[in-house]
């Protein structure tokens, strides 16, 4: 673990509420961290007057002019070229140039990626970028990618986005050896596409860096069967919108139960507390934080529409990734790797028709 | 839609409570559906008694014999060529060869799946069969379809799964133009693979048999956007288990809120009854009844572990296909797309790099 300051970049325009969640997030941050202090970029005539309103804050914080701002809308590719000058490029630049030691944007995600992969480059021996966060579990938290930075992947993608997030959920969970799943249709070896499969042959070999579990299904996310689920972006993408629109569903069906009788609304509010603690555990904002694995830098994207508690969470996760040496770590995983994936090559495994069991 | 009498061949040996709960669940489908008969192919030893309990059921079913059965772990090859003496084969032919209007088994997904292909061909217009289930909404129910026959689909595969699930929810819904969406990642025009793509501009065209929606995402299944959702096996079966694995964690969430203290448990009790509601309105019995679209045949794969109740309801599901005429319907629609199909190219849409929003 390193010791000492971190410097934090923040895009202070990016997000559905910046840039007041931008400050007040980096406020809380500032009490949970001393050693954290704040490069605040975007418009000074709007930072400003934020900033004074908390005492003590501006010690620790310096607002960088920045212009332009990244929109919404803004495709990536636009966002490359057009918005030089926007907050979002000049924060994720000085951690690139290491002005700071990190990046933390609530802004437009595939913007993000796009200036990050440039301005950051890939770290040694990773050849893409992956999305990667936390989801609950029944045994607490999984890491999950990517969740939607690369549609489609080969096996040489699958196996070292298996390195990312073991490495990830050992600096971020304290994991000594976190387990790995390959996310499939089916648990048996022979199903599934041939990258997949190809991934998992590299995966278990004698002297693979992370601890492979093998397959794992849609339900065993939830069940917290593994550490980290890897899979390809859009697989992935599809997986996490559809535990958030599930976990909303089910919210409603049990808030409608509520309602059926007077019964049942005299025991909500007997059991308040419990929806309290339920709502704690289901919290978002506790999860906030997708990170840009792969990048030769750190870049943490908040979610768009998170509070100033989310967006603090966001910069701890970085200073986690900062703290505990995430980035050597992961190039010592991967040069592990591209050893055991450039060994011969087995007989390879016959395909199955059909995917269903 | 047709009326008259409706035979309905039964495999009585699949599935985990086999055959108590294919005996029983004939006897509720009996009670609902008064012009339904049924042919229930097994051990006669076994089934006979549990026929003779039921009051009644006799006159309307017949046992026929089959010496071997198909097991849970058969490969669906390995079924296909050596168990052509299963309960299965047997139920699966009655209905291939018109002797029964539908076959329904609670057994082996895959050697049904497999043995129906064979034994039932595709229906004019349809090259791969996908599977179809209800999935639940905050609107009510939703097709989603392929929830694995499939791993790899192109463009059209999926135009056609989009007819198949259009037809099904006509049949099963009794909607007159249900909407139909393509799982994707993002919902604009220029995101995801090409096959999607492809298939959004053939559906979209004049002359097109559904009325399509568009691209939707994973959380656009729970809120019940649209009320069918195709995509390819691979991601939707990922999709439908990630679903389980989602509701099953909440509720385990939702259970141990109320046991955090006193007054919650109070709660639990004064809200009982909403509790019932809430277990029934997620009650996967009522949505038992994987169908797979596009054969020339009816063939419901009612859920291993189905009680009777679900197992009698995947029967009403097989009814209701063959009464409202399921497959000419299909084979009109499919005809349509064929022709809006082939129609001339357009010209094709620049793919954008990267798939993050």
């Amino acid at each position: 673990m390193s010791t000492g300051k971190v410097v934090l970049a923040l895009d202070g325009m990016g997000g559905d509420n910046a840039p007041e969640v931008v400050v007040n997030g980096a406020d809380i941050a500032r009490e949970r961290y001393p050693a954290a202090s704040f490069l605040l970029f975007g418009d000074p005539a709007r930072l400003k007057p934020l900033v004074d309103r908390r005492k003590g804050l501006a010690q620790a914080l310096e607002i960088v002019p920045a212009e332009d701002v990244v929109s919404a809308d803004d495709k990536p590719s636009f966002a490359l070229r057009r918005r030089r000058q926007s907050s979002m490029w000049l924060a994720v630049d000085a951690a690139a140039q290491g002005r700071a030691d990190t990046v933390i944007s609530a802004g437009n995600t595939g913007a993000l990626l796009a200036i990050s992969m440039v301005a950051m480059r890939m770290l040694d021996g990773a050849h893409r970028p992956a999305l990667a966060s936390f989801l609950p579990t029944s045994r607490g938290e999984t890491v999950m990618l990517d969740l939607g930075a690369n549609l489609e992947c080969d096996a040489g993608n699958l196996a070292e986005f298996a390195v990312m997030g073991s490495v990830f959920a050992q600096v971020l969970l304290g994991l000594s050896e976190p387990t790995v799943g390959l996310l499939n249709v089916g648990s048996e070896e022979l199903k599934g596409h041939e990258e997949l499969r190809q991934a998992a042959v590299w995966l278990r070999r004698e002297g693979s860096p992370v601890s492979f579990h093998g397959f794992v299904e849609g339900n065993d996310i939830g069940a917290g069967k593994v550490d980290v689920v890897v899979t390809d972006g859009f697989t992935g993408n599809v997986a996490l919108k559809t535990i958030e629109g599930t976990a909303k569903l089910y919210t409603s069906f049990v808030r409608d139960a509520f309602r059926t009788s007077t019964f049942a609304k005299i025991g909500y509010l007997f059991a308040s507390g419990a929806w309290v603690k339920l709502s704690k555990r289901v919290d978002p904002r506790r999860r906030n934080g997708g990170v840009f694995l792969g990048l030769n830098g750190v870049c943490v994207k908040s979610h768009g529409g998170a509070d100033a508690l989310g967006f603090a969470y966001a910069m701890g996760v970085a200073i986690d990734m900062v703290r505990y040496e995430y980035r050597s770590k992961l190039v010592e995983g991967l040069a592990k790797l591209h050893q055991v994936s450039s060994g011969p090559e087995e007989a390879p495994v016959l395909q199955v028709s059909g995917g269903v069991e």
